[in-house]
């Protein structure tokens, strides 16, 4: 049976929170869920600032953990997934890089919708990354800071980020709509009710992938990208965090 | 609890159940799997030409059945995939697709290591369509026709096989490895050892995505590509295939 | 001289006569032209499913016929073009594949315009494989069922055809359009008329291609992609169509 | 009937006399082959310097035509290929997109066998900016100076020639191999006949398509790209190729 | 210290004075600033055609100077700047590379505004051929005819020019503007006031770039590309123009 | 005058030390060169892992620096570079894009080569986001550690160096060597002279380059990727680095 450890690396615990409800609700009867928020550092991860601050405490929480089978990093830039590919001692999934796997499987293109316009060219660069610029047909930015996705269900804000899946699907082609941010992960069902296309939520597309890879099982490769780090000693306050 | 339909697009029953047995193996708890051969047409796929005349009676065999929650086309081009998602009632998985989906989780870049030299132009079209057209660094061909895979467990072509992967490692940069046939599928672990990188077999990777899926649970766009098909009358031999 | 054989891959006979019609007008003395009509499967190929049925007879024509130059396969989805290069003793073409060739040769980008929106991805897979994705600004669809394409001269569909290729000139930068249907082999002229700048129709082109090559005369690689089918004995309805 | 002009852009008449007998050849009956030396400038086209001072002679000739159905530049750079599109009142072709278009439909990927070093980055960017630089697997260089082709059918310089050629059907996954450089034109039969595979030569390729688009017939776009040039008048010594 | 030559590759000489104003105002103290206008040919270059006749005379301007570090190429579509850089003792920059680098630095993506339609698809070839055809989100065209930059410092003119860059940030995504024509050396500063963004003219850019590059101080690869022209006699108008 | 603020983002002092030494002799007069060495974290940095405890020292020095014209950040993974750009109030240069543009305009490809294989990929997806992934043919490992670098002047490691590079000329078709990593600073003049071409060091390109920026000057976008970091307060061991 798997341990999937789903990490918040922002320090709002209302957000894992939701993050571990959607997953638990999936979950494979015998697997289990460990979820923790980052201890320290931004309550919210909006630009490349604050996704710097959110990898130590995040390659941390996998460090403290003893046994897992997969790791879900639980913010949409995919913050600091090759770093904590190369230190878990399982695979490791970013929930942008797991949303767009089930968006093409499900469709020929989809869009992403994400929070803010600065977070758009961080995750244009995701997508480039891992091959899905052509199949992505745009990232569009609802306007909508992370904390206030808490509590937009039925007013303004949420009308704004319908208003951006329609023109994602109407003008920019896109045939699925990805959420862009783990805040949305309670807004799946109702804006795919309400859009009538597959609208992909990626904390739960990253938990099943896990799951599904921990059965057969798949490690990381060790080979170049991926390699363990080589063993030194870091000064400082990051001393203790020192690869071994 | 989910009905995974396996197809193996081709004639050969020996295939299919070699891909049945893999996939059982790893078949969460609950769950069930169909496993059907194509009742005509080609006994192997290799190249453009057996392709065509794999999908009609491939088809045929996801209209056949009533209820099912994923379809895995099990032969490595993906034949058919495109069509079978406009015609089935849950998600359709290739297991090429599947295999690169695994690959770019666990590794940063990956090869593929298939049968006939005369496969490897539609191999490379179908990661170009996919988006991994940088993440695989190349499609290395190991000269053994199809049906030779079921008893090269100790030879010369076994040998063969080895040596393009271990080329695909040194030479092209890969990470990982990716067997590009799904007769290839008893040779997982085996190459995995030896190799001493991630092997993906394309396979269990479908069928554990589409175990992942159904519990969201997720379905296939109706939005342009994957729109169910026109209504119309097909005459002569395909008569009873006409969409409806 | 020249015998260049047309395939109409749907059923629909008065299409058949339209391309022939047009492609008569424009042969050069001396040379011949047959044409033949799919004897089975769906009157308009539609999206992916439809082009599954219509291949089989497709290829069963080509193998029917003794002599020829050169095939142009007339639908805009170069279906099972693949297949018939590796099938026929003559050079191949697909109708979008010669447009384009000629588009690019007239103007430094171009857009096609088809008939259905569930047509377009498959066309962008097309231009894609061919590597015009850069050349080709858009796919765009009027809205036209393929099969209204032969009494669509003066009405409300023709000024939504207008309309698109007037969208694609002004927004989207194009420089020629492209008809992206075969079933609008009529329209050209009027259109070029009306909108000033290069419409290619794709059956005029790929005829007069077929004949330039077959003066040199040039055949299709036997090398990896389009090798010769392997012979092998198919089951079934599909036995006589077995590659020997 | 079509007169089709085709210009040396350097001032070496036998190999105009060369290129002239390959057209002659394969020209359909009743059309016209006019052939033109450039005046003045480069006796031979080797990398981007030379270039510059073969575009001025060769849009002088074409303005000093009459009247032409088409007009192939015979240098494999495609040298001034877009200004001669601006001024030609017909298509213009370049022997290296015609022999790439002819390669695409022959072949699944091709190589380019050049002359000198210097002229690869040259075409890789040509070969780019047409799309081809997927189909395209490689552009070599046969160290051989281009007034050197000439007499080079039985010595050291040929066996060079075909090891390139060679190396890119077995090292670089080529299946058909494009001669890359006008003065190779008497070479395509040979080489084809030892190598098996189609080798393409572009000036009969450029010949033969655009015969076939005269009998369209269909001229280049003004949109944009290939505009008319805009009247103005030139200072000195090109005052007299002033547009108007 | 350093000597930097700027050439305008037009016969206008107050565009060569407003370029170098603009360039002396920045240049680093004991540099000395070289500049050219060129002395036969086009008096503004709009389109391919023009593009042609401009680069004799810049070639012979480089040819006549006798010690310089940098070459500037006053012209934003990059005239001639290969032929230049195997020809010149120094590096040669064009203003369009210049000021893409440059923009890239500043900003995650950027637009290019320049005059006329026609000349947008040669910037869209040169910006692909630098490899900026994601960074740079679009290149759009603002009417203006190249001369009359001189004098549309407050009319609708320049309103125009606006419209178009506020269209590229609000449309295109672009974070930062280039001006796309030497001619709109004097607007810099005022644009980038109006809009807020960072506005990048090439003149400056190159200048700059090249004085710094002589620091260190790099030269140009004689290897392939930009290897010394081959000598050769050239006949005619062109023979003083010779390689040796 | 212009201050140009140099980091090394690892602990390494005699690192920082050889690249201010590079740096100061190629200083223009009158500006000034303020150099720091990360003050706690990984003494190198060598894969993704490390790369992640680099970051918040450097960001660290960025804020703790009072006026400055331009910020090099002299590792050559680019470690923070976008971050950094939403922080500083001037212009912020990795050493691996700065090297990048050189190369660019100095040859027509070029590779890199760096340290440690585990690297590469980093340095790959470097490339590509800045949209070097053609002009750039490979990045190549020459399996030295960094802080070997420092003695590694007349060895082995050296010559594995030189055989990259020689490597990357004849087979990877570069036409110039960038040097992949700040520690090979020294190595940049040895190596040009032996291997005759440019051979680039970023350190010196990225000094220069922030020096020319800072005579217009131009600052960094605010436009949505390096936007200022939203007024946020960070928890624990980094609440001295919230944003404000």
């Amino acid at each position: 049976m798997a341990r999937i450890l789903l990490i918040n690396p922002n320090t709002t615990t209302s957000m894992t929170e939701s993050m571990a409800q959607a997953a638990r609700t999936i979950l494979s009867p015998g697997n289990e869920l460990i979820y923790k928020t980052s201890a320290y550092g931004p309550p919210s991860i909006e630009g490349y600032y604050d996704e710097v601050f959110s990898v130590p405490p995040l390659l941390e929480l996998i460090r403290a953990e003893a046994e897992y089978d997969g790791v879900v990093i639980g913010c949409f830039d995919d913050t600091g997934v090759e770093a904590a590919r190369c230190l878990a001692d399982a695979p490791v999934m970013g929930i942008c890089q797991a949303a767009c796997h089930y968006a093409s499987i499900l469709a020929d293109s989809f869009s992403i919708v994400t929070t803010l316009s600065r977070s758009v060219p961080a995750l244009e660069k995701r997508v480039l990354s891992y091959g899905y610029e052509r199949l992505c047909r745009s990232v569009r930015a609802s306007d909508i800071p992370v904390l206030d996705l808490e509590h937009c269900d039925s007013n303004t804000q949420l009308q704004n980020l319908k208003n951006e899946c329609i023109a994602a699907l109407e003008h920019d082609g896109a045939e699925a709509i990805i959420l862009g941010c783990a805040g949305m992960v309670n807004l799946q069902q109702q804006l795919q009710d309400e859009l009538g296309v597959p609208v992909i939520e990626g904390v739960t597309a990253a938990v099943t992938l896990l799951e599904g890879m921990a059965k057969l099982p798949l490690q990381t490769s060790r080979r170049n990208a991926f390699a363990k780090p080589v063993a030194k000693t870091y000064s400082g306050q990051f001393a203790g965090l020192s690869p071994c």
